[in-house]
């Protein structure tokens, strides 16, 4: 194998990557914005037979090129560790003090945004298949994006955010059960209530079975094996415990993404609900800062790689357009405003947090992306309404961070300090 | 793209590794070669159909699943980190300062090994292309192998650790020579001056510009930007630098590791030198700790494919046991008293320091498998042989760790602490 093309890709995307990066970040704009312009940008800057991926031996498509598998498969890695990092910072008491704020929050910013994209075809094109598909495209948040978003503004510990991770981790299941409704009526011409049932219950198993673990069964092997090494320390003077921690979070980061993904739900949300089973400690262990470079290498990939499905000449055309600007407001509006109605059963969140949670539903990115190209591939969707579902999700993931980020500091300004009341 | 058999794969692969690398090391072997072990196990254990690699989706050979190019890419990275890391703890003038005897331990540690090798295959076989390659294959020195175990034995602080990191960087490049030097033979039946004359300039050409820089070049690009920051802040009193410097050093790591194949080098000299020429800030960036996990995720691939590549099966005759158990004898004991000639020309050096890196010069690793395989593609070698060679960069990477950390141990006891002679 040769190996040199591929250094010289992963090299040359990574700066590229930083570049966009600190250049949105210098006008205030989140950096992984950047990543995806570049990403757009790369993919379309395409001058007679020379391109600029044509340059770095990608070739995407039909027959993807190595490198580009190779892309593909640190774009995925970058999103799981992501995801990971983000479990490991989510204890499973903070979520549940906000649970019932983000079941209603995920579940109004589920079904209004479903609504309006399934009537927005249906009228628009009277073909049920493909209005199914975009609705279910225009579910489920991108808890990616808001989560960098969140991390990059170190406000990780405040009420708002736990609600919105948590809403998004909810509605990402929500969407997998919607997604499979879809392809279940899509396929066989009427929902398949077996099915249905069997995601719905596996993920509600899943989710279940790792938050009881994360408050019952985690403590009690750690304090097994504390014990332990105590007594061998004691015994031998010898402190170190065999066990090394960082292969044992990319373990269980790993292995809970694959296995949820075999039981159908997205492998981004077996990461999460890993990261939070270790979340109490993380800290003790030093694993976040440790997964923190990996992240980094990783997650770049992924930004561009999200930049990369634009086909911008897809959209050249003028009805084209218009869908996608009416859809691209559908999308944001309807997010937003289910979102924010859901946060209203909480009394004690203001006008401004629940703005702050309005907004950071908004983004879709790599779901939204997964769903539209399963619809593609099952033919349930045209290439003109696939195009339209890529661009959304790249409009709302650019349109969403500045509005949420804008709202974010309204609320705590950068000398702000966090009190508290702001973290329950 | 499926990613479930990939996710699946990096997280057995990951455990296994681990697994391994723990039981040796409580058993005082350094624990990558429990990593090597697991690799040829795994590869080995065949049950009629059933094979623990098929099992993981990784097909080898001629025609490779995609899982096993992954491994092969994740491999590669992590020799390439581990390298690279190795460079950051390797200052300029330190290396300088054991110039003159890791020059002549190299070019001992060439000739002797060299020598040996084509002898034993001309005599054996009487076929000159064979021996030749035999002869290239024997002579590098995995840097790689050596290094872990002296980072894991917490000596990159010693004069024997300088000398012998100096001693196999240096053979490395001789090796890249004697190995273009071979297949200019081999092609076209007598050797190509020009084609050797390019490599010995370019590797030269390379290794100096990275030495002159790293001393006269980065220090005052660094004070540039330090100067400009400096007066930034004093201005508008920010701080931040916007340079990120992992991503920094990731893109000087596979930058130079890409240069250094393209003129014909291994990547992983690009990648040392690289390292090398960020050595003087690596601390005051803290990159060396955040390079370390990223290394960690990826280098038990690189410990388990060397492993992987041995087939028991091709040393199932008694003429191949034989010639093995000669080639590695020779492999070791040429090696050992190449080197152990070469330190002689440093007086300072005791027995002890002269046995130390005599031992630490003998494994080969991926730079022998390397030759090996070329010479297999292009012809030049018998599969039996290149089977051979397999075993004995294996073996002598299994046999030469355990010596090597037992004649430092002897000399730097654990809980020997160092003295300033003992670093220069």
């Amino acid at each position: 194998m040769d190996f040199g093309p591929i250094l010289i890709m992963l090299a040359a995307l990574i700066v590229l990557a930083r570049l966009g990066s600190a250049i949105f970040a210098r006008f205030g704009v989140p950096g992984l914005i950047g990543e995806i312009v570049i990403g757009i940008v790369l993919a379309n800057l395409v001058i007679g037979d020379w391109s600029f991926l044509g340059m770095l031996g990608i070739e995407m498509g039909d027959a993807p090129s190595q490198n580009y598998e190779i892309l593909e498969v640190f774009a995925e890695l970058g999103v799981i560790f992501l995801l990971f990092a983000v479990g490991l910072e989510t204890k499973v008491k903070d979520l549940l003090s906000v649970g019932k704020a983000a079941m209603l929050v995920a579940t109004m910013g589920v079904i209004i945004p479903f609504i309006a994209g399934f009537a927005l075809i249906e009228v628009y094109e009277g073909n049920m298949h493909h209005a199914l598909f975009l609705g279910a495209a225009m579910v489920a948040t991108s808890v990616g994006i808001t989560a960098r978003v969140i991390k990059d503004m170190k406000l990780m510990d405040t009420k708002e955010s736990k609600i919105i991770i948590g809403a998004a981790v909810i509605d990402d299941i929500l969407g997998m059960v919607v997604l499979a409704i879809v392809v279940g009526m899509t396929a066989s011409g009427e929902m398949s209530i077996s099915n249905i049932a069997l995601i719905s219950i596996e993920a509600a198993v899943f989710v279940i079975a790792v938050l009881a673990s994360a408050m019952w069964v985690v403590p009690r092997i750690y304090s097994y094996f504390e014990e332990r090494n105590r007594k061998r320390f004691e015994r031998t003077g010898e402190s170190h415990s065999g066990v090394n921690k960082l292969i044992l979070a990319i373990a269980v980061c790993l292995g809970f993404a694959w296995f949820a993904d075999i039981i159908g739900l997205a492998a981004i949300i077996g990461a999460f609900l890993g990261g939070m089973l270790l979340a109490e400690y993380a800290w003790e262990w030093k694993v976040e800062e440790k997964i923190e470079p990996i992240t980094t290498f990783f997650i770049s990939f992924f930004f561009l790689n999200v930049g990369m499905q634009v086909d911008l000449g897809e959209m050249a055309t003028g009805s084209a357009v218009l869908l996608a600007a009416v859809v691209i407001l559908l999308a944001i509006a309807t997010k937003y405003i289910g979102c924010y109605w859901g946060a209203m059963i909480d009394k004690t969140l203001t006008k401004g947090s629940r703005n702050i949670i309005g907004f950071g539903m908004v983004p879709r990115g790599e779901v939204g992306i997964i769903v539209a190209s399963i619809g593609l591939a099952s033919g349930a969707m045209s290439s003109e309404l696939y195009a339209v579902v890529v661009m959304m999700a790249v409009a709302t993931t650019i349109i969403g961070p500045p509005l949420f980020a804008r709202a974010f500091r309204k609320k705590y300004p950068p000398e702000y300090k966090l009190t508290p009341d702001d973290m329950t």
